[in-house]
């Protein structure tokens, strides 16, 4: 059987092995220092005088729902497209996310909320793990197909370190604003996954070509994903932002950003189709770009315009990147980038920095009121001015691309040790490698036919 | 390639051009327009004295979320039915719904939240906006597979205006209640989609004939559509209402309803059924009729007792029109109604605007206390009596059915226009006029036999 | 056509006339004794001075939604796994849970909320009455394929009972806690099912083995309701418990235990799978032990490290049962069990019973402080001692168990009539004979090489 090369014993107990490790590490690592917090505990809870309805679980565990959804069902059915890789496309982000939501919660948890030498867990926890997890799926957009869940698992590893440190950087010292994360999450995300398909470069992938596809069903699989993505996308950006007006004003310019990238999408898509008609991959990919774009912005004053102008450029821009912009980069940059992560997350994460620090740098106190406590605290105090808020963020997206293309060539390195499970060149994009998958793929057709035969 | 007609640089065009016109002109329409209310903008909401817990993001924001899960997830999956029309079902009601969301935030601003010169935005114009969005897509359902995506944006163009209008006259002008909106969303959606249908009559579908069935699979992600509407139609229904008791007690009059109408489109299924089996189109749809019927009547005091008979006769009225009433429509009427939207949406919404009629004429102030001034206003304050609220109400459903009869009538004279991308009689009901298809449908299955022959 | 016995008109006539008998009997019981609640009540609610933000709709319909995602999307796409049986997985879920949460509104209500000679009805009991229908659904799962919809409705007709019966016996008579059930629903569920699929043995099953197995893209339908499940499962366990930090807890521990759950089960699939590979079956099930497991405890003081130790247990064994256990209950016990629900609810379930009652014996003051009253009231008041409540705990799990197994055996004789609409063995796993299934399952792919051919 050609597609499933005999592997040695060695090789079958890898991923057993470190699954085992990982969670056994993880489960120790919680004993020692993981902690419910104030609002999770019984006894910190009710010490002290208040509502159970100043819980914070009332104003956040909706949101946190649906950006669990998109992360479990959004991120792992959106790659199903491929013909022959869906078992492993929402296994893996299964895995992936299980495994990374509990690793960030310890490496965000040193980084955020450790008091007393522990740290505390509870649904902001929840959220920013979640997040976390969003990174490490989008990095595997770029690689898909071409590695292997022990790959994976290493990966995710090392990606949840430097997420939770680029976002220290980030938040806790430049003290930026990222609410939806489009430098934390989608920047760093997509450049570190792009470097390490950099690293891991197959020069005869062309093998595999075949299996790239997708299928009529295949591509109805992925866009659940789309969908799911796309609805909830309110919820992604402002889960994390201050209460009231905050969160409202987020999920509403988030809303509409991703209304008018649907709609460039679509007017971009049949513009550059083959005879006008429309591209399946750019309406499940560019279509959320809108989502991306307004990530760091979404919490500021931006205007219900300015999300339609934002949300309307980056479709654009993600339509045009799947068609022009991701062939140069195979051929000419040698990134094979499957899911096309860089124009999902690569580009309007970037526009998206520099919105957010457009945007900041026109912050006003009329504008804000004394909202502006809630949004730059540093300005309202005085210690920053619009402007140098404006440069802080701008910098910002510098370090985090940095962190990222560094990030991306360790993980690169560390992917390419010869004992790991990397499918060969012509095994590319192919389940069977890795799953027991059904003989008979269309039994049902043939059941159907035997059935008339009878009849 | 007799599938996919050359089609001239000017037809290919009309999509992209259309698309880039209609989000241009409502970007700038949004830029001198539309702002943030005061739950949403960062100066006015922290102007004045009042806890984050008030803003109304935590009192409606779930339930939108749900709302714009049925919109997006629901609608598009229900009509994945058709086996060759997937890709326009969900695509085209994402693009539609996309535009129909903005449009509606202009439309229905100007008419109910225009304060000195703006039209303000948050939680409840975003409710509002996908409850537009929800009428358009009803009428979808009616000419699904006979039309392009340049001629449904335009019928979304001018519906949303009428919709707008007409939910003007009822809910200020005429004052009647209904929040799920059996009028105002399901009996104006339906009948403007049916006499559009009837000026788009087509003689020759039978051309089409071949592809107007399901597959296997296509009916599988069809009932992907219906599970999420039946879920969440209690959100739907009371997503709008007062708070408090208001929207508890529509959430669980609809979730009663739905309940009831379930059992009987199984029991009347079976019995119309060929040797008594069950037929998954009336499963996929008439099990939902228990949702519209109570549109109207959900927020009043119904009583669980009401709501399982309202919904129990809607699911049978459903089930029945679809083996009945759909034969006669084609064929004496000549109304080609693709998704059979007269049986979900017009006759239960008919029902239920008759049901809300009967419901609010028995209003006493003995079974409603202080909680009459919530539901009706004009009852409480001796306005209006409970009969007179009745007459309104049905007079309400005669001005609906009137609105969207001349409104589909206007909508199949516009779509009528011979430039536009009407697919020829023979290509109803097929993606690729539209889309790029993959290929080879069924590459799976060849690769697997390919494989065994192999070992 | 030997896959459609022709059936009498007596046998046709069964499903209509049942679903129709049961729908009215409980519209009259509905009419005779349920009424609003205080929290749904206009009059009730309006009567004495509260914030409309108190009402409890704000602080459980969230969770239920979540819930209700879980019954019919969740349970409704696990089940479709089966080649040609997915119509009758999701469908007949449908039917049962819209019948199970209306007889359960009325058994539940007469055990619980039977006030003044009314039941009393919102959101507790919408929750109730859904976790009823998940018990349904479970025992269901492990006579999947070999009964039919008449059989099934019967089933759930007594099942309800009994489980409002054993739940009262629990929750009221004993006082032990068992928030998202690890024994009501899921301990109860698996071995009702168990003992009934026992009573139903069929030695000739091997004639419809040919079905039993999965299609490439059933088994990605089946994904879709695991990971929905997965995902909402900290809402299933936390929508009961008390509010504040009781359901923020709950869903925190629950949320970690399904991590460690699905880490274990890619492990322990990989170890025991033929060459290192993942199987299906394991991932779409065994990683969801992990929110069974801690169905009971998961509202006590459980630690995170307690979360993700149980979770982990709960992976392995489930797994561990898929591939040992599942054979000997059928080779050596005679029992048949199509979803393996022993695995997944059965052994995770009396896991989960063990764990609380553990939990429960390890509860002090110190731990819970003055939460300690709303986890654990006897022990609070000094009625009990933490031991005494583990002993508690300890005898309601036996109670359970003697209640699904005498209900389970009188559920297999009541489905045992001979007039009742059981498959023949050869006919089992097959929705033709329930329904009208689309002719040409394929009809797509030779619509595609029929256009190849033309071109």
């Amino acid at each position: 059987m050609a597609w499933s090369p005999r592997r040695s014993a060695g090789r079958r107990l890898q991923l057993p092995l470190l699954c085992l490790l990982l969670q056994g590490a993880t489960a120790i690592l919680f004993a020692v220092f993981v902690r419910y917090n104030r609002e999770t505990d019984a006894a910190l809870w009710h010490w002290g005088n208040h509502s159970n309805a100043d819980n914070e679980f009332y104003f956040r565990y909706p949101s946190f729902q649906d950006v669990h959804a998109m992360i479990f069902v959004g991120f792992g059915f959106l790659m199903v497209f491929l013909q022959r890789y869906g078992f492993s496309s929402v296994g893996f982000t299964f895995l992936l996310a299980a495994f990374a939501l509990q690793w960030s919660t310890l490496i965000q948890g040193f980084f955020h909320s450790f008091r007393g030498g522990y740290i505390l867990v509870g649904m902001e926890s929840m959220i920013n793990a979640d997040f976390s997890a969003a990174a490490v799926l989008i990095s595997f957009g770029a690689i898909l197909g071409k590695t292997g869940p022990v790959q994976l698992l290493l990966m995710a590893l090392l990606e949840v370190v430097l997420f939770g440190l680029n976002e220290f950087v980030l938040l806790s010292l430049l003290e930026v604003k990222d609410a939806g994360g489009s430098m934390t999450i989608h920047t760093f995300g997509a450049y570190f996954g792009l470097i390490l398909s950099r690293v891991l470069y197959r020069p005869h992938l062309e093998k595999s070509k075949h299996r790239q596809g997708s299928t009529y069903h295949s591509d109805l699989f992925a866009m659940i994903g789309t969908i799911f993505l796309w609805i909830f996308w309110p919820s992604f950006n402002s889960a994390p932002t201050a209460l009231g007006d905050g969160q409202h004003r987020t999920a509403l310019n988030t809303y509409y950003s991703l209304a008018a990238s649907t709609l460039s999408t679509f007017a971009l898509s049949a513009l550059v189709g083959g005879d006008g008609r429309l591209d399946m991959v750019h309406v499940q990919n560019a279509a959320l770009a809108g989502g991306v774009v307004v990530g760091t912005s979404a919490e500021m004053m931006l205007t219900p315009f300015g999300a339609l102008a934002a949300g309307f450029l980056a479709g654009a821009i993600s339509t045009l990147g799947y068609k022009f912009v991701t062939p140069i980069l195979e051929s000419k940059l040698k990134v094979q980038d499957t899911c096309g992560v860089h124009n999902l997350h690569g580009m309007p994460g970037v526009l998206g920095a520099l919105l957010g620090s457009l945007v900041a740098g026109l912050a006003t106190s009329e504008a804000y009121g004394d909202g502006l406590e809630s949004v730059f605290p540093l300005i309202a105090e005085g210690q920053r001015s619009a402007t140098s808020q404006a440069m802080h963020q701008l910098f910002a997206l510098f370090v985090t691309l940095t962190f990222a293309s560094v990030g991306g060539g360790l993980g690169g390195l560390l992917l390419r040790l010869p004992i790991l499970d990397s499918p060969p060149d012509s095994q590319c994009y192919e389940d069977q490698i890795y799953w027991e998958v059904p003989g008979e793929h269309e039994h049902l057709a043939q059941g159907s036919q035997e059935i008339e035969t009878q009849a």
